[in-house]
């Protein structure tokens, strides 16, 4: 039997795709998101769960590539402190699925009434979220039926570009815009690369059945696509699982690192953190845990224990694929635990946090 | 055998009363600070493991009573990316105990070449950190020999407080300025009297050592104050711990929460999240998690398994105290499953990123 969650994963390259055309084909859209950088050079954004974990990638590109910098929003400050802050510099931009999710909508006004421009990233068009916006990016991922996100994720990302695109474009710098939409254009083809190959997907499967305890890690660009892939454990596989960035992991928690964990470890190919990635992968397996490894250069892959190939695309652009394969991963996973990916205990697609 | 842990942590009325009279009581130290705001109404804090979670705290208490965004930096951004932002709007506040740790002191050097004001939160006067900042916080907190930081954490918080009650002062809000400090003040003594009843930590400890995985929430103020907790569990006892924000854990992970799962909550017993935290209690406790409370209104009190009271502080100066009930409980675990809380496996005092 398919599941719903394995359908949905698989139209990631026709979700991508349709994204990419209805967003960066757009002139209009593109030139209102620019003029709200005029005179605004601060991002906020509002987000929870994997929407969140899209906002930390939307975040890193910003900074490293345009230089914006940016930030998340604590939705409490918003909804339940009101706190009287002056945003008239900044972009707030609230990211939701459904774009219904109540404290979201809550935030986005809150930041309006206290002079932010505002943008939603949703695939609900008739949403509160993206009516009430300055300029809606709508995702074009279609239905999403099984309750952990996968096809709304990715194309969430494609919204994340599309801001550093016209952050660039709007400071001029046309060629390092140019360059980003280049290599965005090529995510689709990528996608259906690694969803026809599954390459990995068993080891991984393997390993982490057979492991109790797992953690996840990434760093810059690929943190967000780490703390997704734990998310997407810890939902459909009803299982303990810790995200952390690189640093943090290094900085305390790696002392419970040891024989029976399974780390699996995200990295690029390229960029100025792909060797640290190398040497992290090397002190995991030497303290006992067995790393799975996603995407990553060939030092990288010859480091890890199990492989799972990424991307051929640029440590920018490469969470918009490398996430693909671990989708793969927890949705056997989930089944091998004779558990029910699309509709995990507990769980509804839109969160009332305060119900 | 007393450990070194258990004897900082019964050093903190002492650390947080120097902290203050070193802080609160040189003028100078307060208009020095008071001036970086100038012009300046966004705070961006760089900071790693206990350090960072003092800073989520920081982060609440500026956007919630003094009117100033915060967010928390990710230092790869500085130190790998070398990202071009523009921070002339921004004081930037590193914290550090040792005011050594490499990576902080080199995203200070950035932040001051982008044009950021600096501010400097260390227990090290004579370190890098304290010596390249406008103006350095220096905590008294006395050597701290445990690698597991106890006194050195609430002396950030004490510097946070200096933080928001500069910049109120700054905008001419003495009274709210005033009301902070005064609230201040009265954290020593409320941290002896915690100290010295210990209510709550035994039951605590057994009921942490029962069970078989630990999720540790908060929210808002107290927020920083759960990481906290989850982090020193984590490193002192060598068990995987889940740290999430309440909103988070209803976003998703709530799902894996069941028997077997103790659950500490951090609440406050005034402030709008006061009733939610209580809600969220009931919730897990429903689910069949054990409920260790710490802190928390009268209500709270009576939805959770085991009570564990904190500060008579309002929310706002709760977390000064709040954590040091914790700290005698982890270290008190720590020992019952036959570990040295003082060196746990693996970690160091000053934390090198890129060792």
């Amino acid at each position: 039997m398919t599941t719903q969650m394995a359908r949905e994963t698989a139209e990631q390259p026709e979700s991508l795709q349709h994204t990419i055309e209805a967003l960066l084909d757009t002139p209009e859209t593109l030139d209102a998101l620019g003029a709200l950088f005029t005179g605004r050079r601060r991002v906020l954004f509002a987000a929870r769960g994997t929407s969140d974990n899209a906002a930390v990638y939307g975040r890193y590109l910003l900074e490293t590539q345009a230089g914006v910098l940016g930030g998340l929003a604590s939705p409490s400050v918003a909804t339940h402190y009101r706190a009287d802050l002056d945003l008239r510099d900044t972009v707030l931009v609230s990211v939701s699925q459904s774009g219904r999710t109540e404290e979201i909508v809550e935030t986005q006004r809150w930041g309006r009434g206290r002079g932010a421009a505002t943008v939603a990233i949703t695939n609900g068009a008739d949403s509160p979220l993206a009516q009430e916006a300055d300029v809606a990016l709508v995702t074009q991922a279609g239905d999403e039926l099984a309750v952990p996100a996968t096809k709304s994720y990715t194309a969430q990302l494609v919204g994340m570009v599309l801001l550093s695109v016209a952050a660039l474009r709007q400071d001029g710098d046309v060629a390092a815009a140019a360059a980003l939409e280049d290599q965005l254009r090529r995510a689709p083809a990528q996608a259906a690369r690694i969803l026809q190959a599954r390459a990995g997907v068993d080891p991984a499967v393997e390993t982490l059945g057979s492991h109790a305890t797992t953690v996840v890690t990434g760093r810059g660009l690929l943190m967000g696509t780490a703390l997704e892939t734990a998310l997407k454990i810890e939902e459909t596989c009803l299982r303990p699982v810790r995200g952390y960035s690189y640093a943090d992991l290094r900085h305390g928690p790696i002392a419970a690192v040891g024989e029976g964990v399974a780390a699996v470890v995200h990295a690029a190919a390229d960029g100025p953190l792909s060797t640290p990635m190398v040497q992290l992968a090397q002190d995991l397996a030497d303290r006992g845990a067995t790393v799975i490894g996603v995407g990553g250069s060939a030092e990288f892959q010859r480091a890890v224990g199990v492989h799972v190939p990424g991307a051929e695309l640029p440590e920018t652009l490469a969470p918009l694929v490398n996430i693909i394969p671990m989708q793969l991963v927890v949705e056997q996973l989930s089944r091998s635990l004779g558990l029910s990916p699309d509709a995990p205990q507990g769980l509804a697609k839109v969160t009332r946090t305060d119900a």
